[in-house]
């Protein structure tokens, strides 16, 4: 992947463009750095890998892109670049001291990957000179300016796979299982998941079932109605201790119950096609709004488009509700 | 799932309502399928699974869905109500007699899950007074109402899982694979997946490239740019022997020259999430569209939302282009 | 698969055989179902379904096979047929029911798929008069009468690829990840998914490691040797409060630390090829063992071949030891 | 993974190693070359990783293992060192300027992964003074001298899903499929294949059906019997032309029939988690052994064992014969 000399090369606005991951890792992260890498170099620009997020960037963790095998990721969990929490960067002392790496270097733009701290520190150094593009980028879906985030569907896919294997232990032995999933403060994964998997009970945030109501729903299916099984996604957050919660049910309801935080199983592993589908693209679309003399936009992926907006405008925009969808499927799977 | 009276039931345009499957089976179905039954039973309606598609409609192959458990065919591929090629439903005679046997059992309505032949019998049935919803279940994509059809998201990722393997060997031995990958004549498939996939070259009936354009990309690829390995994703249809452009390409180029033709690999395999959750959705739409009275609609998931309208607009809207980002993309996946 | 009159029928010990399981469910019970009730078949023998495990036998939940489309269960996680802990069956007036049970029904045989506990039930059963033969079917690989038990592959399957996901995530930000994996009191599921996903420490009942020793090793790879990540695999049962133990490794080491308990997901999903592979020629050894006018007897996959023995003794072999490889691979896996 | 000057280095009767890997690629290659360097690193020896097979060993393509991060492999199909074709190096003179690549390098062993051609070279190499052990890499399992080779188990598992995809669509149109599976002349991925998806027909070298033979079976199957599906699974160089057959079986018995050869889609892929188990402990064993002074051996996975034995013995023993397995499976699943 040595660089060539493109013809149009010295209409660009910009030369160089380093990439940067922050906050949590999402699986598709390393499919779009992969896309950013080679939309640079299709486009006669030089790309730039930032190791360890902000962090890195402070400290001049950066290298060339050109010497890495960046095809080899595109199926790849994680991000290869490393993530790292930093508060330190809310510091503008620091936020210059970034900026002097990249003018060190001659960078002149930065793509940052990852969620809505990531963002804060992508609009500030836009605001000090550093031409910035966001993408989205964590399973939790909690990004409003996009309809999808990297990351979500392929958590979406993990944690349906793992409901399906504990639906199978549920059926068989008759027993309700408590399954705590990720999101943050978002409903989305439980939404999702608990339709996908037909979950006869969704609760998120939008309203937290009293012990009681759960109880009395687990008693209605397992006892009145004799399903052969019963599961109940929840999203994190809510409940403080999930296990004692089933216990309670099983006491009440004879019920044998069990709970399960699939927790960290969630983040990693390889991305979708769909979802390497969107990230390559929206790395590509990176790249072209930099080459447009862009800067200080959020890329989304809405109404399935890409569009960019503001940063800040990304940051404001409300959520969707869902409370709607998930009384009415927990209703329709109680069936 | 017993039959319960619901306080709202006399206030339902209908009473029964039937389901079939028609045209090629597509990952999906069967999740479509169990919502349909189970959000039929949640407004008070008696679901009907009619078996063998159209011709089991003819035949009085129809049976009442309460003796199935179709919570257990959620994540199943195939169509569990099985599918078949009914050429003779053309003739209205058959479509007359197709009616009677619904009559004789006192259903109204009918929910059609399959490609435009199925929607053309659904549509037909409608105007001879039969209640009719289509759904669009094909894994082609071909269906221009709805932006993604059922089946298209699980069939990609075969794909997708199948090519990353066929990556591993191109890159053990250097060699270029050309994957052959369905669509009918659409290139949905092909575009999504190689984009997924990083393929060198993708093409499509949009542009069928000539053997000797193939073989130069081989060639700057594989020994001028000395490229680790090199993948050409082919929609159907476009070429008659891909074995013999392989071998062409061997001699021509050197470069060890291999086809696949993934065929009715693509077709199966059980629905992924993201799947199930449009498809429980579009199936609890179309319960929810007969019990407002509507009937001739067929149902689509449009810029990421449910929506309906007549059959006959679905069959003859244009379908998207994609030659410009196959041309792109096979470009940014050559850096 | 309406039961036919074999030529050779006459000549059979016995007419009719029932399959119970029993125990926790794992995958590849519904391979072993399906082949035992395909391979009576062939034999010229009835089969019988027993549901929910000795409580269905002594109560006669008791059907013919013929019914179920047992071809669809091939590859399905759980138990079709359920089952159920059943402590009463220690009272041997409830064994003497369930015997007339199957003597009503005319059933001579029972093939009991299960763990130890199932085993001891099929052995009672033995004594007073029914045929019986015992399949090894649990996760946890602890029969020591076979060196691999229908489960045991799926289960390090699903452990491996959620140990994957979460390697991903302990890369990307240099945690460390304690990750419980199932097993009861056996070390093999924690052995061999830790050296299949190359887990820098294992831990199992042959070797608790203290809390100090942990830490030491943590501080050595991620502080010392400056790793990219680790992952601790350890055996259920061993330490009481794993969230806790993170803490305090993070507390004194700085280096990030989450407790994974996979739990409930280990048992079911879908039966891996090779299960598939083992649990079909166990489930037809049975059926073929019964024709030769045997009983009492459990069947073993050891040293890769099928082998039967008297159950007494399946139940009292020594089992293996892990400590020296577990030992080994966690220090190759530090390098 | 700097490499540590360890205590009992002297006593080593060597104290550098390099692998290569020869022929077709298969998953848990790339687990046993971690596996190599690692347990190398662990022993005090430094480790080599030779690209290119035996015409990287001869052209001295060969690197210090020290400066690849080998853990992110473990899990990867394919072999990030390459394969390659080199009959060349039947010839003495190329053997002996391979060896004296090694010898300029100060490397006295040579790890070799592959086939029977593969476990030639190293024997020859062995007879001219290099130190060699093989390891049996294939998917084809037809290496006598292990039970279970490198890659046979991932391979089995790929086609075993491709196939249930297959049988999806089998069922739901009441068609035949004809699979052609991999295996060269061996028929171990044919006959475990078609044991685990219960195919109705298992067809290998050891009795090639007649067309004629196949048609009566499908015949019985579809329209005598009314099965809901069929799979017939095939090795690979049996017939010419399965999609000729396939066109002759539906015209003389009137079921859709389609063939389908999974080709290429075999050998790639993720290692599964009992084959990186295998595959590690090959890999360490080989370094083992080495330390104890041993060459021109080949390892093999013996009635569930590590075994060693000398090369030429591996090369000569008899295979398996599967006819009665196949036979009788093919019946069983005919019921």
């Amino acid at each position: 992947m040595a660089l060539k000399k493109k013809k149009n090369e010295k209409k660009l606005p910009i030369r160089k463009v380093a990439i940067l991951t922050s906050g949590g890792d999402a699986p598709g992260m390393n499919s779009a750095i992969r896309a950013i890498v080679k939309a640079a170099m299709w486009k006669g620009l030089e790309p730039y890998l930032v190791y360890e997020g902000y962090k890195g960037l402070t400290e001049g963790n950066i290298k060339p892109a050109s010497n890495v095998n960046v095809d080899r990721f595109i199926n790849q969990g994680g991000t290869f670049i490393y993530s790292a929490r930093y508060p330190e960067f809310k510091d503008e002392k620091v936020r210059l001291k970034a900026k002097k790496q990249l003018d060190k270097m001659g960078i002149e733009a930065l793509i940052v990957i990852g969620g809505d701290g990531s963002y804060h520190g992508a609009q500030l150094l836009h605001t000090i000179g550093v031409r910035t593009i966001g993408l989205p980028g964590t399973i939790d879906n909690d990004i409003s300016s996009s309809d999808y985030t990297i990351g979500f569907f392929s958590a979406l896919e993990t944690i349906v796979q793992n409901v399906d294997r504990i639906r199978d232990t549920s059926r068989s032995h008759h027993r309700c299982m408590i399954v705590e999933v990720m999101g943050r403060f978002a409903g989305d994964l439980a939404t999702h998941s608990g339709i996908a998997t037909g979950a006869e009970l969704i609760i998120t945030s939008e309203k937290k079932y009293s012990i009681k109501e759960i109880i009395d729903i687990v008693d209605q299916q397992m006892n009145k109605n004799k399903k052969e099984s019963m599961i109940i996604v929840v999203a994190e957050h809510l409940y403080d201790n999930l296990d004692k919660i089933a216990k309670e049910i099983e006491q009440k309801t004879n019920v044998v119950t069990r709970s399960i935080v699939l927790s960290q199983v969630q983040r990693g592993g390889a991305p979708t096609g769909f979802e390497r589908y969107v990230a390559t693209q929206m790395g590509t679309y990176a790249i072209e709004l930099l080459c447009e003399n862009k800067s200080g936009l959020a890329i989304g992926f809405v109404r399935n488009q890409l569009v960019a907006e503001p940063i800040l405008e990304a940051l404001t925009k409300p959520r969707p509700k869902y409370l709607e969808i998930t009384e009415k499927y927990s209703k329709i799977n109680q069936e």
